[in-house]
């Protein structure tokens, strides 16, 4: 009986080895389990992540008095307590308006290792896609003055700022969204499949490895891969050969393509696809593998993907909600119009 | 000099024990520093404060899922980063409405000290105060069904309601609602002010002690008083002798009567008034002098009352951003319309 269960456990490490195996040759990599690692990756050498950065950007994620209406953060569409995203097929935003595009939008959470950012991966990183939703008139529809006086006019904003970077610190738009980026960086979410690839075999459940090898054997790592499972432009076509039903006007970028969005956390933020078109993951999941992969996964297959999704499900980083700086008289009224 | 230095802090501390006795012959009373104390005023007897209730409710408070859209929250409107209110005039709900009588989101801090809520005191406390805001249509616009057929789809928040109550626990709105009041019930924020009362006569600076000096004298305290400095029905006749500015129709409760609000944190809830007339503080103090009380108050005067307010800047409970349940296939989709 001993010896039984001692080679079941043994082969069951053989069988978690050699899965851990395939999922790297098919490209998937955890995030590091060792913090100088993750630092590494996730760190912009422009703009070292330091405490006091990351404790501003928060607040400045969470502040919607950098909208024109005074009424949208960041935090409104990328809500953390949602998995980072707001669970609406469009986005709303400034006047109640609907993302023009039907476009969905993505988890903040582990955006930090996407290669590219935005649905056509029009920019690089973090920093630079911060400037987009605050500006953009369906969204945050702020000015980039707007922002500027919104934090100027607050003494704490200012002091921040100036302890976050030096006294001497011109707040401009751009070091706004480069303070966000920073809080953004950190965003990350280590879960039980990180642990498994890093080398604990019973991280994941019997049932959520056999969903991660169906997962690879499916070839749905062709696109999910990486880090982020997803995050990269290296597929998704748009315009392409298969036939996504007809909502939104979203073209993808000049070749059509659309990025691959993340799978993690992914059991916590349908609706699915870039036009948030399916709400089950499930049919989500069949769909992919029809239209990208043009192979068919049985409702079966489809669960057991599903399962190991939920192995995916990570910790969040724990926030504490920030208390904003009062307004001063300086400070633009909120314009709804 | 050591003399002189003895003399001068035992007048300071004579002065400082009257100003408390005028304080509490005005009718002004601290949060008390006892906790067992500040429990028997904050609790419900017929649903107590439970550290399992205020985590729920803390989550239900937050979850944008139980208005209609999908995306408003109690927090979207008496947003706890921000004084407890919204920092507009006029609150903004579903569909981008402004509230139709141009009404003003009082604070959700101290809440709990009020006689009554809604600026015509229709409800007595904030388990009733909780149904209404979900319910109109300019606001959350939800229905009862709705707000329980969200919180039922989510297996998370049914154990919670089980391990918060019991086992057999019905979650209905109303045992919502109730539970978003106990956690309401806790949003309290002592303050130098009430360090002062409660006999710690530095707590207060001297020009601090000035300003609740003339605030007394000035009469302020004839309807600004009780522990949350306002929150009765005893002033405010926005039909009556006044000439309040012609914003909005609100005419108050069948008196013509308008709640009074509370003045802790009002450094941080700009615009004031039940109408958002008032952006500057001052001004507003002012503007009260002439029209409540029908005194003058000196730029000066006002001054000081402003600065004797900056004491009534309370410390806010720290909130860890709660991570909401990930809907299900049962939880009813965002409706914008």
């Amino acid at each position: 009986m001993k010896i039984a269960l001692s080679l079941a456990l043994v082969t069951a490490s053989i069988m978690a080895a050699n899965l851990v195996d395939a999922a790297k040759e098919a490209g998937l990599k955890p995030i590091p389990a060792s913090k100088a690692e993750l630092m590494k990756l996730i760190d912009n050498k422009n703009n070292k992540i330091t405490d006091a950065k990351v404790e501003l950007g928060k607040k400045l994620y969470f502040d919607p008095r950098l909208s024109k209406s005074g009424i949208i953060s960041c935090n409104s569409c990328h809500n953390l307590g949602e998995g980072g995203d707001d669970g609406v097929s469009a986005s709303i935003g400034h006047k109640w308006t609907a993302n023009p595009h039907h476009l969905n939008a993505p988890t903040v959470y582990n955006a930090v290792f996407f290669d590219a950012q935005f649905w056509d991966g029009r920019d690089p990183n973090l920093e630079k896609q911060a400037q987009g939703p605050i500006q953009a008139s369906p969204e945050m529809s702020a000015t980039k003055e707007h922002v500027e006086t919104v934090v100027n006019s607050m003494p704490e904003y200012v002091k921040a700022f100036q302890k976050a970077y030096a006294k001497d610190v011109k707040i401009t738009f751009e070091k706004v969204t480069d303070t966000i980026a920073v809080f953004e960086r950190t965003l990350v979410t280590p879960s039980a499949y990180d642990n498994f690839l890093n080398g604990k075999a019973q991280a994941m459940t019997k049932k959520e490895q056999e969903g991660l090898k169906t997962f690879i054997d499916k070839g749905c790592a062709t696109c999910h891969n990486g880090i982020a499972l997803g995050g990269n432009m290296n597929a998704f076509n748009v315009t392409g050969t298969y036939e996504f039903q007809n909502v939104g006007d979203f073209k993808g970028n000049a070749e059509g393509m659309v990025k691959v969005p993340s799978l993690r956390n992914i059991t916590q933020t349908a609706p699915y696809f870039h036009n948030g078109q399916y709400w089950n993951l499930k049919d989500a999941i069949k769909e992919m593998g029809r239209i990208q992969l043009g192979v068919a996964i049985t409702d079966k297959e489809a669960a057991s993907i599903e399962t190991f999704f939920g192995a995916l499900e990570g910790k969040k980083p724990a926030i504490t909600f920030p208390m904003l700086p009062a307004s001063t008289a300086t400070t633009p009224k909120p314009d709804m119009n």
